[in-house]
C-alpha cells in the first residue's frame, strides 16, 4: 500500500479549509463580547507590508482550489474577491470545498509526474505534480491558513492548536 | 507510481526545518540594524498566552523528529531545552536534521497503516501512520515553523513567502 496523490491532497485540503472555517464563529463572539465590529478582525494585519485577514482567507480558498483543479486538470470556478464579511467567507470557503469535493479521485491519481505550471509574478515555473502538491501547494495553503490562525490568535481570540488539527480521534 | 510514506516524510520535514534555520540570518540582521538584543526575538510572543519564539523552534523540532521515529521506531536523540540564542537554535535543528537524515527510507516505507501512539495531556491517541502523518505531524510542524515566521514578521524581520516556502526550482 502507499500513498495516492488524491490521498495526499484532498483529505488534507478539505481538512485545513473545514479547520479555518470552523474558527470564524469564535472571531464573531469574540467581537460581540468585547464590543468591537467583526470587520476590524477582517482588516488585521500581521505586519503593516503583510495582507489583511480576508485576503489570507481568500489565497488560502485559491491555493486549495489551484492545487486541485492543475493536478486534476478539472476547470475551478472563479471568485471576485469581495468579500466583506464572516458571512462572506463562510460561503467562499463553502464554494471552494464545493468545487473541490466534486473532483473525482481519479482525476487527481497518478498524477505525480504531470508537470504543473506555475504562474508567478517573475514568469511561470513548472513542477512535478508531486513536488508541487508537497512543497508548493499544501505549504502555501498552510502558510495562509496559519496567518489567519496568529492573526485570530494575536488579536485575542479563544483558539488553541487543537482549533488548527481539528478533531483527530 | 505512487507516493511513499518516506518521500510524504522526509523531504518535507527536512525541507521546512532547513527554510526555518535560513530565516535566523535575516532575524540577526535585523537585530544588529535596530540595535536590540536578538534575544528580544527568542523570548517575542504573538499573544501573551502563547509560547514564545524559542519554544516554537524547540517544538518543530521535536514535531518533525517524533514524526520520524514514531513512524521509523529509530530511537531519535533526546535534547533539553536549553537553548538561550539563534546560534543554539541553528545547532538544534542540525542535530534534529542529522537525526533525521540518517533514518533509512526502508525504516519509513510501508507504515500507512502501523498504529501510531501519540501521547497527549489528556491521555494518548493512537492513529494509523498515515493519518498520523497527513493530520497530525504535519501541519504540528507547519504550526509551529509558521508562528515561529510570523513572530519574526511581526517584529519586522524581512522575510516573504519566498522564505516560507524556499528555493524550487
Amino acid at each position: 500500500m502507499s500513498i495516492s496523490m488524491y490521498s495526499a491532497s484532498v483529505p488534507v485540503i478539505v481538512r485545513t479549509l473545514s479547520n479555518l472555517q470552523s474558527w470564524f464563529d469564535k472571531a464573531e463572539a469574540h467581537a460581540q463580547a468585547k464590543k468591537f465590529e467583526p470587520a476590524v478582525l477582517l482588516g488585521a494585519r500581521l505586519a503593516p507590508d503583510m495582507l489583511p485577514f480576508t485576503k489570507q482567507v481568500q489565497i488560502a480558498c485559491d491555493s486549495a482550489k489551484f492545487a486541485v483543479a492543475r493536478l486534476s486538470g478539472v476547470d475551478a470556478p472563479k471568485f471576485e474577491d469581495t468579500e466583506t464579511s464572516f458571512a462572506d467567507l463562510r460561503l467562499r470557503i463553502a464554494s471552494t470545498l464545493e468545487y473541490i469535493r466534486s473532483v473525482p479521485a481519479a482525476k487527481i491519481d497518478g498524477t505525480e509526474n504531470k508537470d504543473i505550471v506555475v504562474p508567478r509574478r517573475d514568469g511561470s515555473m513548472t513542477l512535478k505534480g508531486e513536488v508541487y502538491l508537497k512543497h508548493y501547494s499544501l505549504p502555501n495553503l498552510y502558510f495562509h491558513v496559519m496567518t489567519a490562525y496568529a492573526l485570530l490568535r494575536h488579536n485575542g481570540v479563544d483558539l488553541g492548536k487543537g482549533d488548527f488539527l481539528g478533531t483527530l480521534s
